[in-house]
C-alpha cells in the first residue's frame, strides 16, 4: 500500500497521473491533492478518488469545496500547498508526493515533503534547477528517495538501476529539438505562440513546450541530471534524436551504453515513479514496435543554434545563485511570450541579459532563492511593460 | 581477486579474452587454459600469463609443453579439457571459467565446472542449445552464476540487472542479418565459403560467421535466451538491425524497453563477464558516438527468407532431444560447407531433414545427448561422403 499526494492534479502531468492511478490497484491511494484554477476537473477527481485533503489556488474555490464536501479538509494558496504536500494519512503506509506543479512554486512544498520523509516523484523541473544543492542536501539528510518523472531522467534512473554509480562515465540526454528544430535562426524572428506550441512528439503543458522549442528544457535537464545523479557537467552530453524513442542513455567506463526506449507517453515514467522498484501494467500505453518506426536519427546539438542550452551549462557550472536567475528569467520571459508581449527570440535575450548583470550570491539559502526568484520575475515583467508603453 | 580458467584460449573469443586480461589489473589471474592446435600462440600465452595448468587438443603438443615447462601441469584431449575446466588453484579466490570452445565439445567441461561451483562465463552457444535443460538444473543445484558472453545475451543480462524478472515481458534479440542479408533466396544458390565468411559488422570465428549468414546463430540465441532468462519462446522476438549497435533489448510490462548499445566489440561483453557485477576499463574499446553513425535501422525478420531461425524456434518449443539434433545437424553441415563439400543452401536442407526424421527422446540425460550428438554428426558426414562419390 502507498499513499499518493498529487500537487498539480489538473495540469498535464497531473491528469496523466490520475489516469495511471485509475489503472493501478487499490494499493495506491490518492490521499491529498492540490490544483490550480480548474474547479470542475478537481471536483471530478474528488468524486472519483475521495481524497482526505484538497488545496485550491483560489480562496473562493476552497469555500465552494467546503460547502460541497463538509468532511473534506480544504486549504488554498501557498499555505494550503504546504499542508497538502505534508498531509499525513492515518495509516503507516509509505507516502509518495508527485510534484507536478509548474514553475518555482514547486520548490517549498518539495522541501517540506522531504523533511516529512516522503518519497518525492519529481516532475517539477524548476525545483532542482533553482535550488538543486539545497534539495540534494535535504534528501541526503532525511534519507528519502527522489525519483524523477520526466522521460529523460526516468530513463537514466532506470538505466542506473542495479549499477554501481562509480562505473558511470557519461549521461547522454536525447533532445527532440522541439517545435522549431527545422527552422534557421533567421526563421525564428517572427514565429507565433501557436506555432511554438506544436511539439512534434510530446503533448505537454505550454510552459514546457516553449522551453522545448528554445532548448532551455534540455538545459534544465542538464542541471537536474547533475544533481540527481551526482555527475559533473563535463560528464553530461546532449544529442538530437528527432523521434524521441530513446528517452536517454548512460555510458559506463567499459564503453557499454544502456538506453531506455518507448513510445512517447508520460504515463510510463509516472507509473514507474509510483510503483518503483516494481513495474505495473500501464493502461493504454502503446507497445513500441521499432520495425514500424524503421529508422532512428541522431545528430549533434549546435550551441549556436540553441544558445539557451549553452546558458544552462554556463549557469550550472558557475552555480550558486546563477541557476536561480536562469530559471526565473526564463519563466518570466516564457510567460511574456505566451501572453503575446514579446517575440520568441526575446526569450533568450532576456535570459542572457539577466545572467550577465547578476551579482552572484554564494551558497544562497532557501529564503534567499525564493526572494531572488520573485524579485527577478517582477523586474522582468515590469521592464517588459515599460518597453511596451 | 579472481582465478580465470580459459577454455579455447587461442580462438577468436579466447584471443580477445587474453587481450581483456592484459588490460585488467593483477586481480584477475589466468590459472588454467585449454587450446586447440595453435601451439605457438599457446606458448606465447603461457610465457606471458604463467598459468598452472594447460591442456592441448593433441597429445604431441602436450609432450612438447611438458619438455618446455617442467613445472607446468599439462593435459590433452577430452580428459585434459575436464581437468582444465575444474582446475583448483591453491587459494580461496572465486573462479570464473570462460568457455570459449566451439561446438558441442563445450558441454561436458561446462557441467563439470558448474559442479565444482565455478562461475561460468559462457561464449559457447552449443552448451545451452544442446543441453539447456540439464545445464540449467545443474546451475540451480550448485547455485552458481551463469554469465553469457555473446553480445546479445550480455546485453539482455545487463538490461535485467536490478530488475525483477517477473516484470519482464519480452526479449528482443537484434540480428545483423549476416553476410548475405541483402541477397535473395535465389542468389544464395551459388555463394562461396569466402563470401559467407565476410560478416558486415563482427569479426568472429568461421563457424559462427556461417551460422550468422544462415541466421541459425540467432536461432541458437533464441533457445539460449529461453534457458538463460527463464522466458517462454512466445516472449522472445528477433528484429533485423543492420548496424549491430543495439546489441539486444528487454521490454517490461509497463512497455518500457531497456537496450544495451556499443560499437561491435566482443571485448566489452567478455570484460563484463569477468568483472561482473563491476565494470572495468576495456583497453582499446571504442566509445560509441551515435551522432557519427547518424541512423539506426530496424526491420522485420522474414522466416521464409531465414528458415533456420524458424527451425530453431520449432526445435526449442518441442524441446527434449530436438535441440540436440538441431545443433548437431547444423554443426556437421556447416563443417561440410566450410570444407567445400556441400553448397550453402544444403546446410538448411540437412538440418530440416534431420529434424523431420528424428524420433524424439524424452528428457535425455547428458550421456544420451552426447551420444546422439556424436552419432548424428557421423551419420551426416558419411551420408555427404556417399553422395559425393
Amino acid at each position: 500500500m502507498k499513499n499518493i499526494i498529487l500537487l498539480g492534479a489538473t495540469g498535464s502531468i497531473g491528469t496523466q497521473t490520475i489516469e495511471v492511478l485509475r489503472g493501478l490497484s487499490d494499493e495506491y491511494r490518492l490521499v491529498s491533492l492540490a490544483f490550480g484554477k480548474n474547479l470542475n476537473k478537481a471536483i471530478e477527481i474528488i468524486n472519483e478518488f475521495k481524497p482526505f485533503y484538497v488545496c485550491s489556488e483560489l480562496k473562493e474555490h476552497a469555500e465552494i469545496l467546503k460547502n460541497l464536501y463538509p468532511s473534506l479538509k480544504v486549504g488554498y494558496g501557498n499555505d494550503g500547498l504546504l499542508e497538502c504536500a505534508t498531509f499525513e494519512a492515518r495509516n503507516n503506509y509509505p507516502t509518495v508526493v508527485v510534484n507536478a506543479l509548474v514553475g518555482s512554486l514547486g520548490l517549498k512544498p518539495t522541501v517540506e515533503a522531504i523533511r516529512k520523509g516522503y518519497t518525492i516523484a519529481l516532475a517539477n523541473k524548476e525545483t532542482l534547477v533553482t535550488a538543486g544543492r539545497i534539495v540534494k542536501e535535504e534528501v541526503a539528510k532525511h534519507g528519502v528517495e527522489l525519483i524523477p518523472i520526466d522521460s529523460e531522467h526516468s530513463a537514466i534512473f532506470q538505466c542506473l538501476n542495479g549499477e554501481n554509480n562509480r562505473n558511470l562515465k557519461r549521461i547522454i540526454l536525447t533532445a527532440s529539438g522541439g517545435s522549431f528544430r527545422d527552422k534557421t535562426r533567421a526563421e525564428l524572428e517572427n514565429v507565433t505562440v501557436e506555432e511554438a506550441l506544436k511539439h512534434p512528439n510530446w503533448s505537454m503543458g505550454s510552459k514546457i513546450t516553449i522551453d522545448s522549442a528554445t532548448m532551455m528544457n534540455k538545459g534544465f535537464e542538464v542541471i537536474e541530471a547533475h544533481f540527481l545523479f551526482n555527475v559533473g557537467y563535463e560528464q553530461i552530453t546532449t544529442i538530437l534524436h528527432r523521434e524521441s524513442i530513446i528517452h536517454s542513455m548512460v555510458e559506463f567506463q567499459d564503453t557499454a551504453i544502456l538506453a531506455q526506449l518507448g513510445t512517447p507517453d508520460m504515463k510510463v515514467p509516472i507509473s514507474y515513479a509510483l510503483t518503483y522498484p516494481e513495474r505495473q501494467l500501464v493502461s493504454n500505453a502503446k507497445q513500441l514496435d521499432l520495425t514500424e518506426i524503421g529508422i532512428l536519427h541522431f545528430e549533434k546539438v549546435d550551441f549556436a543554434r540553441f544558445p539557451c542550452l549553452k546558458y544552462a551549462y554556463d549557469a550550472g557550472i558557475i552555480g550558486h545563485s546563477l541557476p536561480t536567475v536562469l530559471n526565473a528569467a526564463n519563466e518570466a520571459a516564457v510567460n511574456l511570450f505566451l501572453d503575446g508581449k514579446i517575440k520568441f527570440l526575446d526569450i533568450e535575450k532576456i535570459i542572457y541579459e539577466n545572467l550577465e548583470k547578476h551579482e552572484l550570491i554564494k551558497n544562497p539559502d532557501l529564503e534567499t532563492i525564493i526572494q531572488l526568484d520573485k524579485e527577478l520575475k517582477l523586474r522582468i515583467i515590469k521592464s517588459a511593460e515599460r518597453s511596451a508603453l
